[in-house]
């Protein structure tokens, strides 16, 4: 057996099939040897009492993500990245954002610009597809997804981004050709628009009307729509950041039928409420996102949607901006109104411990399948199967070091992304990332950042197995 | 590291969670070691070529269960393991029955007796509780769980076996509190013996009736009951072998709200239907089972369960009489009744293949969901994880090397079981198991078989992690 | 035209179909014309102001159920019927109850013998198969039918009147044969007693735990098996009261299914939860029926029930028992535990109004509705039409003028019935039965009693239109 | 008792709540009495032998309505109201189309002006909003509510047509306030152009395809939008011609949360399948009407929603074009594509053929219930009860006699209608329409047209009981 560059021992290795006491031998970045004991003369990172298990891969966060309007988000990939790290994750799946009028092409540079030598994780891009023109249809999609740009987030609501179900459709169709998955954000424009301006005029402009200016039949009525168009093209289709038992009733109905509807859940869905949105002096404006946070029914209705089966994923949707800085949520739900307020929360470094401690350690959710919704999963669905998202031999030697007994409590003061508060300010929690290794590099050590800006790299992605429109997904054995 | 025992090189082993490729290190029948390349002194399996998977474990099979009323099982544990093993198991966990007026301690020890030095896989016994008298609810089932016999199986129908409704609830309610799975036999007694005695009466004593006799309402009924009676008491529980597409439904309400309620299908409810029990001279009597074989919709819907992750495990209901002998299926079914045709089929060896190529092949399931499904979901439902169920450091090297591009027809020819046919006669798969090895030692070579009877062990097992009413499960990680 | 009996001038009349201004000509006890405008040298009563309504038809009470433990039904025939004419109703049909072991057709006589001359109201028995021998299956039942007893009803708990699932079907399968209309108490028995026992070995005796010891899922498992063996019959049924949202849930299954499950619903689950069974000093005994009252969520289910044509009839199930005497519901209560609480609460005298002024007057139901739930459904389901149940040529002249306007408040003061509580004291209404006719006959006039004892007939009942299995119901146009 | 201008004598008279033989005594128009026997000087009736009742209202009927793009509809008032007295019908309620970039108040006069002195029934009109402008939602509809115009149509797609889904809420929002109900056209626009387009591509252009370029899935989806944006304005709203088990499923579901959706089946989806829409030369062109027929699956449903009250009305949807003309059906089809082939079927004079036949003849709906979805039902739910939709006093004497047993084949020979064809060529009835009175006038006297054009009078209609968001609906006995 050849020799390691690093050797990690002693610790209990988790999978999303296993549980595990074992060595494992790391060599030019990868896995080579999972063994009882490994001998080594090199490097050896004692393990012991801690869980090891593969770097969260959150495929779900929205990074530098600067609007045309000015809005400017609260992390750049230096911070989101450093951010996602110190929450045990290896690599995230942020967007790049085509604006109107725009080429997508374009897009995708731009962002590889302001990644590039800025991350402290792997990263990939996800398309956001604004404008759909022939073009973008036609040549610039195929091409991407040729180059390793295999999935495309399309949105329902917001000014910018919206597309109509005719554009809906296309894409969907191109997907469809392509074996691209779509990640679909389903929230109906108009009526949150007509609720809206319902509620500004009367005089209804806190942080909280934004909660009932999107209320559960919005996002449910989305969801029927998108699993119908994708029921009429014939194509697989993840809907992102489910939020209500209403939606998840009409993705249990889809999938009950052999629809292949994918979905994704996130931790504010779990842990917080509408009633979050109601703190004074504009407090309730840390909590605007969408969908909003709802009740108590839906939060139950997601626990038992990550319980048997029907969330594939589990993600932050980290969406970061400032709460008290010129453009900030406070000033803008000061001036104007919920609808001003930038619309998003951090979330990329508590995803693991809030659902460890919430899931694993409340006997909800098992080691296994907490591995499986926070990383396998997110590998498997979009693309970065085998080389990411397991212990293995072959994949990538992204691991974290949990202490499964270390009791945190959340708070600002232990974040290190760009965002200046933590919805999750005061929440205890069981279970802490206590390092990190990139592609066997340690890039957290005890808490302690060691790795550096570049050192992750950009991931060209497969064609992921769920995207096949006949049959459920191409095997992988040849 | 260590010297090996036997290397498995080159092979694409395939977990739950992962496909690698890498070599097995065995040592002392476990495995020890994984790796690209494991340098060995000692013996050398060549995979090339070869899928490398868990050994299969069938957790719903019947061997040597003869009755009291003279029926006499195709299978002893000779015959039924090595069917077993020749189909890609290599571990079964038949049952031990109770009849009537006896003790359940009794019965165990009378199965013990039959499989001692017999078997060529390895086993263990769940406990068909007949007559939950207070000395078995109070004394002898408590003491069971405790040595290792962690699941019961109950009846709702048939004459020897039926608990009645009280009965159920106070099984439940032990296994409640011995943190006991129970599995479930939902199919209506009263209703099926009203049906059978109307149909008899009106001349309709062909086999087919059989189905007729137990028609999808009797099985959905039951299956609600049996939900009920477990949301009661608040005891996870296991549905078994499942047919039909209403009994589906109910389990996926019962899942949708939280409650535990576990499922199974089998071989039989993917691929034959009732018309199958139409075959003229008897023929039809080679597949009366129950439930019966039902119709196209059903299978959809049994497929859908199986890729949606409703049902947790796959079994074959193993239940061989033979068709052609003085009391075989034939003879009882010209003689008498459909009622008395003896009711059970054939599977263990041919359930593997089955669902491998018309799952896996036909783009259905995922490599990785044909392992859980087939061996990892059984050993960590049933109490057998992490010894068994999967290719991880520290399990049993039980291991069946696959050739997934053999084509076979199923013929009666091909069969080690007992019984004198395969109601699969005919049916084309592609992918065999080819090679087998229980704890490190090869016992099928090839379609050789090189193990002898006495190789299986009786394994202990331990608590089911999912069998804990509160909570979803404890974890495993101390 | 005839010269009438009776003309009613000038009120609002109503039917399920209708609401009009019109007089009503009367002869020989029967409706003989509707007009705008009656001229009569007979009698006149004057409506003006008030609604005239068909008199309603309570096709669910308990009235002189003796028990042969010595249990006392606090109502004989007299005051239930007087009770029943003060609450607006003209037709009661109330149980023929056979004793385990005794024949069904002694217990027609029997209750025939109560009955005799004592009504003020109609009457007609449903009779309670509690022994379905084959001398009732295949002699009296046949018997009992072609002599207008078209309907029966079940039990699938009581000690002394439940019958076990094969009874149930064989009771079933007469009624297919005979056309007869099943009724099905669906409360499941082993899982009442199941739960009583432990309350009981807890300590648990209060009233309160009555609620407990049958929940939701003891009411809908029972339904769910109800309606199973209805569809394996192929058989009609009619649910009674039904008290909870599950249960709702399963028949609304059945409804869309095209099954024919019919079903009913009842004051108290419209007005009382199961905490009013908490009150101290046993007055939680007051409340104690079965299924108990629920909770808001059952409530509001009922209602959109009521709304959706879900629930065809609304009845009281009368069944009322003294609070404080020596067998009363105050001192069983105090001496044992809740199960010897007789079961059942009086609410004849109140199921118009609260119907009335809860569905009516707060605009959840229309008139026309009202009368069909209350009045017009009842005699077409239980094949009293078209001789009862509306204001039409030909009918029985059975009608309540109606104040819509009278402000109520229920209190045991103002009821009739033998009982010496009434579980809605303190209830407000607006709404009230004013004036009484009984086949033209003034029975009650504005509030005072003028008809006898003895008024009442007994009526013999045609075959229910909703009885046939095949097709939907026969035309009846010729 | 005043003398009657018309006695009819010896029918058996239904109404949605009773079936009672009697005479029926008519005095200027309205019904003043009824009575077993009416003595008159004046003129006799003779119902012997026949059903008398309420004449048909059809509240779906498309007439006069030419398009700016010189479709021309095969039905004037003239000859549609014709056509509807023939089949029993004594009101139909077209619709007012706004054209788009015209006023709504011009629509209406438009119509009144082709409906002027034309009409040989009594008639209404719905508006059709394709324009909802600021004036037209702001004035012109609260206006036209105030005049007696209180319902809307909206459609959800069509090119000339279709409202967004911003444009659906506004109206739905006016609707509220007005207490008007809005019906739906549940199709989605964008699915359908999309699937047309490609089938076009295709070169998949027969009449056909009609069915595939709307498959249930644009029905099911474009209904569940509906049905959520009512619920997000808190209106009621009534489902026009649904036609598939899927939208049933979603307006099931809509009803059993207690949501005021209401609903409409027709003919043509109890009678006729997508497999219609396949006949040679383009025979197919005849069947060619949105929704498209379905399946049996999907007929079956539409039964089951009639039996259960799911659906309040049964309407023809009466939309009537030429087969063989120069704009025709199948001039259309034969020089473009299905697309352009006019939309719709004549069906006005065989509604209450086919579903007495279909529906009381086979034993699916009682004689009342078939009263109810023709006649009483429409009257209600669109305002124009009590004068119209029953046999009550004072009601308008709108009748029909109907011969239940004569047995008639339908063709176009026997139609009275504009078009050149029936879709229901062949289809074998028993039970006819023989004579018809308009306001106590006979317009049709054993099938010879008696009344004239200009008998029929336009009818102002009240706020419909059922159009109120808060409470059920308002009562009516004020």
């Amino acid at each position: 057996m050849a020799e390691f560059d690093l050797v990690v021992r002693n610790g209990t290795v988790v999978t999303a099939a296993d549980v595990s006491r074992c060595d494992i031998g790391i060599k030019d970045g990868r896995i080579v040897a999972l063994a009882e004991r490994l001998d080594t003369s090199g490097q050896v990172l004692d393990a012991s009492g801690r869980l090891v298990m593969p770097g969260g891969i959150d495929s779900h966060v929205h990074i530098a993500q600067d609007g045309d309007d000015g809005t400017i988000m609260a992390d750049d990939f230096r911070s989101g990245t450093l951010s996602a790290a110190f929450g045990g994750n290896t690599t995230v799946i942020p967007f790049a954002l085509q604006p109107k009028g725009h080429s997508l092409r374009a897009a995708v540079q731009t962002y590889h610009e302001r990644a590039e030598g800025q991350c402290l994780t792997d990263y990939s891009f996800h398309l956001i597809i604004a404008d759909p023109t022939e073009q973008v249809l036609g040549q610039e999609l195929p091409a991407l997804v040729q180059d390793g740009y295999t999935s495309f987030k399309v949105f329902m609501t917001y000014d910018d981004l919206k597309l109509n179900d005719r554009e809906l459709l296309e894409v969907f169709d191109v997907a469809r050709r392509e074996k691209a998955l779509v990640m679909v954000h389903a929230e109906g424009y108009d009526a949150i628009k007509f609720l809206t301006e319902r509620l500004e005029r009367a005089g209804r402009t806190d942080p909280y009307y934004h909660a009932e200016s999107r209320p559960i039949p919005v996002e449910r009525e989305a969801t029927h729509r998108a699993i119908s168009f994708a029921e009429i093209v014939d194509v697989p289709i993840m809907i992102v950041h489910v939020s209500s038992a209403d939606a998840i009733e009409q993705i249990r109905w889809a999938q009950s039928r052999g629809l292949k509807v994918y979905a994704e859940t996130c931790t504010q869905y779990l842990t917080l409420t509408a009633d979050d949105l109601k703190g004074l002096n504009m407090e309730g404006a840390k909590y605007v996102c969408s969908p909003p946070p709802r009740d108590k029914e839906s939060q139950d209705a997601c626990w038992t949607g990550l319980q048997s089966g029907l969330f594939s994923v589990f993600s932050s949707d980290h969406c970061p901006f400032r709460f008290d800085s010129p453009a900030g949520k406070k000033k803008q739900g000061e001036r104007t109104a919920f609808k001003w307020v930038p619309n998003g929360i951090p979330g990329v470094e508590v995803r693991l411990p809030i659902l460890f401690s919430e899931g694993v350690g409340k006997g909800r959710l098992s080691l296994q399948e907490f591995v499986a919704l926070t990383s396998t999963n997110h590998a498997r669905m979009y693309g970065l199967a085998p080389r990411k998202g397991s212990i293995a031999i072959g994949a990538d030697a992204d691991l974290v070091l949990w202490d499964p007994d270390r009791k945190v409590t959340i708070t600002q003061d232990l974040m290190h992304h760009g965002a200046d508060y933590t919805p999750y300010e005061g929440m205890e929690v069981t279970g802490w990332p206590e390092t990190v290794l990139l592609r066997g590099t340690v890039i957290i050590d005890k808490g302690v950042q060691t790795g550096k800006a570049g050192d992750g790299r950009f991931l060209h992605r497969s064609i992921s197995p769920f995207a096949s429109p006949r049959g459920r997904r191409p095997t992988q054995y040849d």
